[in-house]
């Protein structure tokens, strides 16, 4: 079978390449072919691989070459990250909402032309939930929580979740989106997301040098290590129908915990020294972002899937650091 | 001001239209334009008022000329309905979802000239609930059920709420969202949508002419006179930010009713041999979507800004009579 993965280059989608070329099967078909569509270069060691073929370029000039071509399943990560979208409303919309709609037309002109509807994940956010005036968030967001995005970034993987749910009404793709919680540990440098943070209070003190976090200790929220996210992708991907469930997003296993865990974890992995590189100070512009962003996560519809978090923090940390032994893209976060 | 009202020729927008121009002003301001732009041409009575603009064709097509034109406000009812999206996808796409858009960048563009925000009023749709899986719909939809639209409308309907919630964050609007219940009595000819019915075992009747009843009297539903539909998008405009509460969308005021009810009223007002007229003949098509339908509504943010929807059926009966011997559209339907 032939696979896409927009975003393909990134940390997520280049980890699930990874894990799907591993396996070698998906869905009991042999994986014959590795799309990775991403505005910037594959890793080699994706690139070194014979079923692994790459295009480089915003998504949106990708679509209407993808009209002519037979592709059973697609995972759609490519996004522009909440920060960009917050300081460019265009870049948001053209890159998370236009690129997603040009693809999805794609996939249903082959349909109109005979063909089986591709199979499609697309990864949503956590950041489709918030408080609003007149929907109070609970602390605890579950698959049936009232999304009220607070971002454009979180707007615009909400209309794309309802995109995806259409066009699989209307048989244009057999589709379904996950909501990622955060991912941690993100390695490389920070990122324009406001919650990059969560990755750089672990990642900079185990490379030496020196954290600043923005938000008070007891911050909670729901995280996910990256494996755990690439194995919801996959499990998402293949669940029938009946399994997935209806057509609205499901939320993916969260491990809810408080910046004061993370960092006891950090020092019950790494030691006290590394645990003291990291120092609060509060940045009003982050601490008021995240003060409205949920605390935690259930996923029960994942759950019945047989997915789960990570059992402990401290497991997180220790596969960042074995990540940082083998994968060339982690090893950025230590440079 | 000067006021835009998209889908201003339409039923809804030609009674707001005739509303405004009759209290002559809005927020306390005179109102000196009204600008209705619609596919087809507005009523005569309306085109006779000095205040009154008309501009007709698609309304992508007058959203470039938008840019820079100052409009204090916009009520935008401009829609394909229900049918027309499900029967031509891209068509729902284009009228519901690229307008919508184009619109809201068409008001942006000038607000980032330096102009001030325009309040902005859209009709959304109660078709945005729906159950689903994952997900049961309460048989009572309130301002914070989550919406799972069945339909394209639906999840068009249900985009443009979001779009609407983040062009006002950002400040490019000062916008709101009013979930339209199904507006009876309409009058003319039968419409492209499901609910169409709803209007046509009232109507038909009382012109003299047989009507099928396609679904079961004890089906229940969530309705609006016309009027009070426009008491509601007026109401939704004059209220302040806090009033209205949040960005997310409210319910308009609804009058829940089962189709057994609705016949009796019409015997009541207008005797048995009228009521005669209606005969049962299940259509599975429209049977089956509208059992996807909520069979009523709360309006509970709509009530705290003194909303209330019609106190029985046999009163929305008396204004469409009172109608149709008083404005030019109404009487198509006695034809």
């Amino acid at each position: 079978m032939k696979l896409l993965i927009t975003g393909g280059a990134g940390f997520v989608g280049a980890r699930l390449a990874r894990t799907l070329l591993q396996r070698g099967t998906l869905d009991g078909r042999a994986i014959t072919r590795i799309v990775l569509a991403d505005q910037a270069a594959a890793p080699a060691d994706l690139l070194a691989d014979a079923r692994v073929e790459t295009r480089v370029g915003p998504l949106l000039a990708h679509c209407e070459a993808l009209r002519d071509e037979a592709v059973d399943g697609v995972f759609h990560l490519a996004s522009a990250v909440s920060g960009e979208c917050e300081a460019d409303f265009d870049l948001g919309l053209r890159s998370n909402l236009d690129s997603t709609r040009a693809l999805l037309d794609a996939l249903r002109h082959r349909v109109n032309g005979g063909a089986t509807p591709a199979k499609l994940v697309f990864s949503s956010s956590v950041a489709v939930f918030g408080p609003d005036d007149a929907v109070p968030m609970p602390p605890i967001v579950t698959d049936t929580t009232l999304p009220a995005p607070q971002t454009s970034y979180g707007i615009q993987k909400l209309i794309c979740e309802h995109l995806v749910a259409d066009y699989t009404r209307k048989g244009y793709i057999d589709g379904r989106s996950a909501r990622l919680m955060t991912v941690t540990v993100r390695p490389g440098r920070p990122n324009g997301a406001a919650s990059s943070f969560f990755s750089g209070i672990i990642r900079e003190p185990l490379a030496g040098v020196e954290s600043v976090c923005p938000v008070s200790p007891e911050v909670s929220h729901p995280v996910s290590s990256p494996q755990r996210t690439v194995e919801g992708l996959i499990a998402v991907f293949e669940a029938s129908r009946a399994a997935y469930g209806g057509r609205l997003a499901l939320n993916l296993p969260a491990l809810n915990i408080t910046v004061a865990q993370m960092l006891a974890a950090l020092e019950e992995v790494a030691g006290p020294a590394v645990r003291e590189r990291v120092r609060f100070e509060r940045d009003e512009r982050i601490a008021g972002i995240v003060a409205n962003w949920p605390t935690g996560a259930r996923a029960d519809r994942a759950a019945a899937l047989g997915l789960k978090p990570e059992a402990n923090f401290a497991d997180i940390i220790r596969q960042y650091i074995a990540d940082c032994a083998t994968t060339p893209e982690a090893l950025k976060g230590l440079g």
